[in-house]
């Protein structure tokens, strides 16, 4: 869990605005793609030289840039000038270690948010950092690496379904999203599923790798939130933006994707109920464990010690112990009393409910 | 507890206001009944095709369709042309995994909240979605399943009982919220009488299986405040609505229905510290058990080490032990011994409390 | 403990409005006394009817009608159209199961709070609903039971002390609320004490029995302030309410019960820190009487296993074992390895503390 | 600790505003002070009747009256008529219970807060409550007994010293506030050496009586709280009054209390804080200690309950039993085995890190 | 940990803008450097007398200057007059327990806050008081001891890289607040190392001291909130002032230091929540060794307390006990139950998952 680490401290000293990569490097190359479109036309290309793009940046058409990968300092220092984007906010682009934040600079917006993936195999949540340019005829959406989640989107867009060629970078920059937020559910559920995992687990038969189960669950849920918790100012924020970049039939969609994020926070809130409910759980099975190994002890050393004691008496060498010479005292009188005393150590434990 | 996941995931990358039943179909088929009333008229019957209700949501009577089961996406979109409602509603119509919620479109307004039930022999809560839309002259309800929480309010309209059939759609939105609302604290009840019953089970003869008996009432606890908590905010949001779908007269009985979902969230506050309270005895009641189990360990091995010592000294096969001898030694000297011995460490342990 | 039943439930599906007493009955028959004054006249009586009340409301007097039980529907009902109360607070006036609470009707003002009692044999917390209608002329006052908090009120009225007579309603309304939150201060007094008894014997000589108490103290505990809480923001309204039913004179006397119910919030919070406190040393204490149970354990173990081996290893029958037949190795070599292992043993725990 | 107890029952059933003494009497008599001055002038007196003190607070010069000692009900009266007060202020004048509060009669100002002291003896956080009247040229100060927070600046007006002399009344009122705050800090000190030298104590050798030690600390820490929280409020209420008895120069100063009253108490929520953690060290060392006893115990059980049984055998009387004849059996073949048993307990306790 | 005295009590009792220094005494001799610049000219030089710096004031150009150490009053008093600041903003210089604050007095405006520092060796997080005064050409910073945080920026304005040479004070101030900011992160890595550290240990190979280190690192969280958590509201403080001293461009910037904070707020709280998940880990580790140590225990007595006893019978001296005359009776019957015995019990205890 390289999760405690920011690495944000490279830049200390450096004058705020200076361009600098902080983050991970995951993906090798910067890949660039153009779409451009309204209701009528529709066009879509990578593209080599991000010079290519300023022009279409002051058309009526809708222009989205997305940009794989960013730690290509010179890229976005160019974006930056061609753009007209306050170094900040080049910064800010440049540091994956960002908190979901939104600007609102009259021209423009800036958005940042986290996308979240699911390591199946390492059972951990992944994040990445997408930042939102939302201009006012052009979006410019930055990942750190290719994935998948704008693909439906792309592919509205391409074959003109639902209403996204008819609205504006407005609803594009909402459409992005909507696509995040909603992969969070996915996120939600194999966690979900997880967490019912041990559960049953904890029910049918605790041990303890599970303590360490659920404290990577619970970390993991610190993470998820400290990822969502802050989109819903966010969202909050953009839909209360006084700029004229979100138009009114854009800000119906707006409250609907802040309605899912709050369920998205709702769900993390009661799985991190549930987990540490489960801690509970599992520390007081360590207690009944615990008790049941105590009982069996207790119960070996209170049949066993007096019968000891009473086969050490009959072993003592005392000359005058008249019991030792009858003929019947070892297999009647001496079995008997240890019948007895057993069968009443059991009755007395069985009503202890010991048994 | 299939609770933790929602299944929304189903629709991450389709394009915002797709058509999509999501939830558990809990009915075969579609029912809808129309109930159309005034101070004077009353109209109530079942109807197999939407389209035969349109025009009387423009009539001044009062219109109200209630439609039973949700996963009829046609009908759905049906009724959104008919109605003319925005596609944000019906994706949320058909999404039973939402949260309670309150939105105002200036010609009708949009509310989603729980209905809650009580498995008896599951003891579980069940919940199921109901979904308002208030318009001008007609409202609209919609329920996963047929229930009999609404059968009052249509008894109360057929013998205009009260004074419902004198007032608008709004009393009549009321009067649903207000009776799902009163069905709450039934489920509160029933609840309350589980946890009195583990209570009282806790002080005379707490056992393990209790652990988990009040780990399902914490997760139940917590279900239910995640279904009540926001529909207070709905009902307030409601009273402050500017439309003038809601009048005057109206808004004191929201009022009253504000106060009971505060007390209703109240209950359920008061119960969660019991419940945790429930968790504290239980656990405390553990580590007393394991007292006890050490009491007795303790008890009988400090008043057995000593004698069995004792009778291993005289076990001993040293050629001068002149106490072996002695004609008293054994059943005197040594017995006596003994009887000192546990008569002392009786009054020993009885000053300790421990007997 | 009851408490957990609301029976609210029994009016599920009424519609609103409805007049069904809810709660215990907790008075046979109702009575109704009234007392009219100014600053020069004074009458008190018993009355039968509630309509000889009607016109007394229009006149320029104080009209106090007090009204002990409030299970009689038709009463409440007569009252209802006598003084032009909204269908909603006669329901609420029946209902003892109301969140204390504050409305404004613009002719009058409807206050709901709770008188507490202490029952000394159950060592109990005990609650009752008092109603107040506040009009321009009139105070109606609606107890579950007769109750003497108020009988200091009528005493003053009758004499003319303080300046009661000279003031109008709303000073009545002020009197008698204040005369219930100062009464709260003695109930916290008496749970005071037995926090400060519980605490003592927490210290001197813990035992399970405390478990139980701890318990019902944290839950009374919840249970005030459940009662006490939404009090403050009950007076807080009335200070703020808009109509001219509160004078600015006695908006001053207001801010001073604010003061004391804050002060008994307060006093509730801090007895719930004291009572959360106390579970954590009766549960430290029982794990320290466990240490010192595996303490004597221990001890004895550790001193007679090995002595217990001592003498096994010379209780055995090789041939070949010279030292049984030594003089002084009973005597002075067996019992000196004794008494310097026990020696040693003791002095190891004296230094490790144990003892 | 006396301190769940306000006394405050004492008056219930009294008219609002009667003047009752509530709380301990802590001295024997009352002593009135009189400070008059300006730039130029300055008296000093003490005064046997209040009524000398009438004339001065209309005269432009600071009068300042210190009264020390509550219990004298016919001089608050005689106070509260010479200089006009509301007879809920002189009610709780002389109730000793009051939460700290500020209240703005236009023509004055009404503000009471703790004085606290520290019982170096019981080790104990003492508390005294301080009522300021502050007037358009009179404060008026009283004590529950004499103190010596004042003194400084006494001697100040004395001398001239600072600015003092050359303000007005509320400069003095601040002053006195200030003193008070500061004094604060030095009963934190004294709290804090106490933490340090428990926690030092924790770490090298924890026991029985610290668990009593931590709650005191705990329980002062509450108290301390609920003394300091509402004075914030206070001075802030104090800054923000409408009334003209604070000069703008003066809220820059109140301001600086204000501030300290802040660091009072964010360091009350950091020693409550290290507290709580004091106890979460506490109860781990006790679990840590039963590890120790319990390794103890399991070590000695382990080494001689098989040398025990093993010297059980060789002390049976089987006639057929070679070994028993065997030269060496006992003093090569039992020791050895004996010496190889217990080495290789120790090197599995080794390596298990239990010794 | 000496971090529990203030020592502002030395202050207690002198008049409000007193001048003492409060607080440890960290560095020698005091240094001033200034710096005077603006787009054009450059000018840095080390000043001995305060008085060189006071025309500097009033002219154009950005006059920065920065003192070392804080002890020496006179220089304080000097200041004070030579720029005209409030007596409280110098009594606030000189005391470095302050709390983060922002405080606008028209023609300046004054800024506390803390500069962290990591002691590598101690493990320990060091704190240092800054004190800025920004007024309309100046900026004096105050620190305890020389630090290098700032030495960035110096080299930034000699070499007038960025933006900072063009722009005026409020920029500078934003600078130096930024330094100190960015240096947060650092301080956090450094934690966030020794966390990971901790947490890797608590899986492999948990022990007593751990609890120590949690302990620390729990406080130290405690402490780096106290000292981050007000700069908070400073920074908006700072945004929203209403002075002129802050212009639009800076604000930009302000909010940029306001998101790194908000960002450094989060982390800290992240990492209190992992430190209390980690002692949560550490206490049941404890009991699960607790646990392995009573499996043991109870393994050994439950095997050999059955064996012992068999063994003591036939250890007895019963004249008639026929076995012992048997041939196999030893070699085969004895050591056959005794193997049968053993080999039951493992496979029980197997069963059992004890071993």
């Amino acid at each position: 869990m390289a999760r405690t680490n920011h690495r944000h401290s490279r830049k200390a000293g450096l004058p705020p605005g200076t361009l600098v990569h902080i983050g991970e490097k995951k993906t090798e190359s910067v890949r660039i793609t153009l779409i451009n479109y309204d209701a009528e036309r529709f066009e879509e290309k990578k593209i080599d030289r991000i010079e290519q793009c300023f022009d279409l940046k002051d058309t009526s058409t809708v222009t989205w840039i997305n940009i794989d990968g960013l730690h290509d300092v010179g890229l976005i220092e160019k974006i930056g000038s061609g753009f007209g984007l306050h170094p900040l906010v080049l910064e800010d682009l440049l540091n994956s270690g960002q908190r979901p934040k939104f600007e609102d600079f009259e021209s423009y917006a800036f958005i940042v948010f986290k996308m979240l993936g699911y390591d199946e195999k390492k059972k951990d949540v992944l994040s990445e950092q997408v930042s939102l340019i939302l201009g006012r005829n052009f979006v410019l959406s930055i990942q750190e690496q290719p994935g998948d989640v704008f693909d439906g989107i792309r592919e509205r867009i391409r074959n003109a379904k639902g209403r996204i060629r008819k609205m504006g970078c407005d609803y594009l920059a909402y459409a992005l999203l909507d696509a995040v937020v909603d992969s969070y559910f996915g996120i939600l559920e194999k966690i979900g599923d997880r967490i019912e995992i041990i559960e049953e687990k904890l029910v049918s038969k605790p041990d303890e790798k599970m303590l360490h189960e659920i404290h990577n669950l619970k970390s993991e849920m610190l993470y998820l939130r400290k990822s969502v918790w802050p989109l819903r100012e966010v969202i909050s924020g953009l839909t209360r933006a006084e700029s004229e970049l979100i138009t009114d039939a854009t800000g119906i969609y707006l409250r609907d994707v802040y309605d899912h994020t709050v369920q998205v926070i709702d769900t993390i809130e009661s799985y991190r109920d549930m987990v540490s409910g489960m801690l509970d759980i599992y520390l007081s099975s360590v207690s009944n464990r615990m008790n049941a190994v105590m009982k069996v002890l207790t119960i070996i050393a209170t049949i066993f010690m007096p019968l000891g004691f009473f086969a050490g008496v009959y072993g003592m060498n005392f000359e005058y112990m008249p019991e030792l010479k009858w003929r019947w005292a070892y297999p009647v009188g001496f079995w008997g009393v240890i019948v007895i005393v057993v069968l009443g150590m059991l009755i007395y434990f069985k009503r202890k409910k010991w048994l």
